[in-house]
């Protein structure tokens, strides 16, 4: 196993190019299709085709949630608490009132925030089970002051989600648990079934089939985003750091995932090649030693750049989910990064932190989405509707400069709508 | 040419299933695959293919760009002018600061703030031409601080955008302006050409083909919403309210679009028939008749409600994208609504009002989205990145708890890494 070193961007995106992303365009749109047709007679079919498990029920009952909590080891459930405690008051600061104000003329502009009415939250099953992901989508759904949230995660061989995710449902008080996964799942949430309820939007990690589903229903419903495989950018200028940390911190992301992508971007060639070489010593007596040489056989990677300028700039050129920012200079180099998910800073931010228990969302845009995208956030549980009310005089006085407007645009009928408000007055 | 008039919203959304919407999704598919294969060549194809001309260059050289805004007739210059200065002032309320707090035990923790690099916006072209749109997409871009915006609209048989278009992108002072349209041009904005640069994320209406090619490039790079047809909800619970206005904003609406849905809920039976009388009266001698009449004939109506909150309950239902409340008790009912995209209040605020000059974007959720996304805002041209930065006293603090939830998750790296920070001290 070794750990591959660029001295460039261009050259690390040259590998990364090579690798083909699964179509599964078709067999999704297959699914969705099925579902709208059959609704739960397609659910029991495609659980019983993937999930290998025939159920008559969908629904948890309220029951198996209780006792999924009963049984959580004392400290777990501590530790869950306490990161819900977190997480819940990082939350919190974000909520956003409406906001209406007066002008002189009594007219009245402004916004109205409402929370959504009903969300839906995809949790895996399968090999990953994150009780985190849990806690991530439904706090910020809670804080936003959702009235509705319906929950979905794949059923085990007994016919149920994970343990630990029903307890962490049964934590956050929640009880709308289906034991149902896949595009399937999106499909039923989206289009609604005879026993799942039709959602407004869908949040939630997933594989590329959760993900393309998420994209083919989006639209009928809203979604959080299109994330991709997780990654990490660890940008270092020096060179007192333990390398034990570097390598520790590229482990823990690509442990993720075979296509996770950890990446260290530093000044120093010989901290590269130490990095490298620990790791190179290590990863094969680690847990999770495939996934972690199938990420570091392609996708994750040491980049050497000549400044620490030129490592500023690939860190926003490749816009990283999680970026550790470990330079002499970090709140001023702080101020020069643009493009990423999360930002971890100094020797004691590694990113599981972050992960599990400082408070902001570990649901974060993937692999250059940090280019256009944010955090999952309360604000992806609200909405908000523009608010206009104009005066009579306000109206009198804007009237022409509106009907003059429409008349450029040919919309004849716009200026009638204007136009009958001055020829036919009315008095309230 | 009879305005149907429906005594609840199944019958009314019966008649609305019938209609399928037309399936582009292939022939998108092949236009972006070609872009990409082939660059500014396939641009070219498709431009002479769909637009009827054939260009060389597709760069609006700035100097035509200042003609046009000198050739602006100046009443109308005006118009523009104040309607931009009343958008810009609107949506600078919008604007949010980065947020960081530190903790008493020197932990930081917040968000920071930052416009998205490029954005891509889309005018259409054709038989609509909307110099509103301009003011709509760029200057929430430009209140945002986004450094750099590329517009592109379809080109006329001159070779050039719509004269009033370029004006208007002339007035904002913006220049970076290209004669392409269609799904080609959002191909081309999405993975760049040899001449049109890659953006980060696209924004503006479109045609079916266009929001299409939006859906399919998102992920890519970031897109403001899918856009259907134009609708507006008005209820009312008013007979005193003079018919005519009650016609001309479902007219209003109506003339946008063949697909467009003007629906007007009220709790009186002689209002309905009276808005319907004096539509049928009088659509024939309108302008855009046609349009009007395919909008009628099938997706615009008139629904009876028993009570006035049988009709607050089917506005929420339906989510429509404009609504005009005009019911006796405005502010309370406002209180009810939770859907819709703009709510415009009392019998002084057309709808058009919105589109063109008060202030809120016209850009907004159609039909049914207001159940799950808002208005175009500042906020869509800008993106956060949460900021965590742990002491190494709060670090030593919350270890065991992270490491116990990244065991729990079975993510042994996840653990290590916080462990190697306890074992392997460092002294900054």
């Amino acid at each position: 196993m070794k750990v591959n070193i660029f001295q460039s961007l261009e050259e690390y995106q040259a590998v990364l190019a090579e690798y083909d992303s699964q179509d599964v365009y078709a067999t999704v749109k297959e699914i969705l299709a099925e579902i709208q047709r059959n609704g739960d007679e397609a659910l029991r079919k495609y659980t019983t085709q993937f999930d290998k498990v025939t159920l008559t029920h969908f629904k948890v009952p309220e029951s198996v949630i209780i006792e999924s909590v009963e049984a959580l080891p004392a400290r777990l459930r501590e530790v869950l608490e306490e990161a819900t405690s977190n997480i819940r008051k990082f939350h919190e600061k974000q909520i956003r009132q409406s906001e209406l104000s007066f002008e002189n003329d009594g007219t009245l502009l402004g916004w109205k925030v409402t929370p959504i009415d009903h969300v839906g939250i995809y949790i895996p099953g399968g090999r990953a089970v994150y009780p985190s992901s849990v806690l991530m989508n439904v706090i910020p759904a809670q804080v936003a002051g959702v009235p509705r949230i319906t929950i979905v995660s794949p059923p085990q061989e007994n016919g149920f989600p994970h343990p630990l995710v029903m307890a962490t449902v049964g934590l956050l008080k929640e009880t709308d648990l289906y034991a149902i996964g896949g595009a399937q799942s999106i499909g039923a949430m989206a289009y609604g079934t005879e026993t799942i309820p039709a959602v407004n939007k869908i949040t939630g990690p997933g594989n590329a089939f959760v993900t393309e589903a998420k994209k083919q229903v989006y639209g009928k419903v809203g979604i959080d985003s299109i994330a991709g495989p997780s990654d990490i950018l660890i940008l270092c200028d020096r060179e007192d750091l333990p390398i034990e940390y570097l390598a520790r911190d590229m482990l823990s992301q690509a442990e993720h995932d075979p296509q996770a992508k950890a990446i260290l971007v530093t000044t120093s060639q010989t901290q590269a090649n130490q990095v490298a070489q620990w790791i190179e010593n290590n990863l094969s007596q680690l847990p999770r030693t495939e996934i972690l040489q199938a990420s570091f056989a392609r996708f994750s990677a040491i980049l050497v750049v000549p400044t620490l300028e030129k490592g500023i700039e690939i860190t926003n050129d490749i816009a990283p989910e999680h970026l550790e920012l470990l330079t002499k200079k970090e709140m001023e180099d702080l101020h020069q990064i643009r493009n990423a998910g999360a930002i971890f800073l100094g020797p004691y931010t590694p990113e599981p932190v972050g992960d599990y228990f400082a408070g902001p969302n570990h649901t974060l845009p993937t692999f250059g989405c940090a280019k256009f995208s944010s955090a999952l956030g309360v604000h992806d549980f609200m909405k908000t509707s523009s608010v206009i009310r104009y005066s009579k005089q306000r109206l009198e006085k804007n009237a022409q400069a509106i009907i003059d407007f429409a008349k450029s645009e040919e919309l004849f009928a716009h200026a009638s709508s204007i136009q009958v408000r001055l020829e036919t007055p009315f008095h309230e």
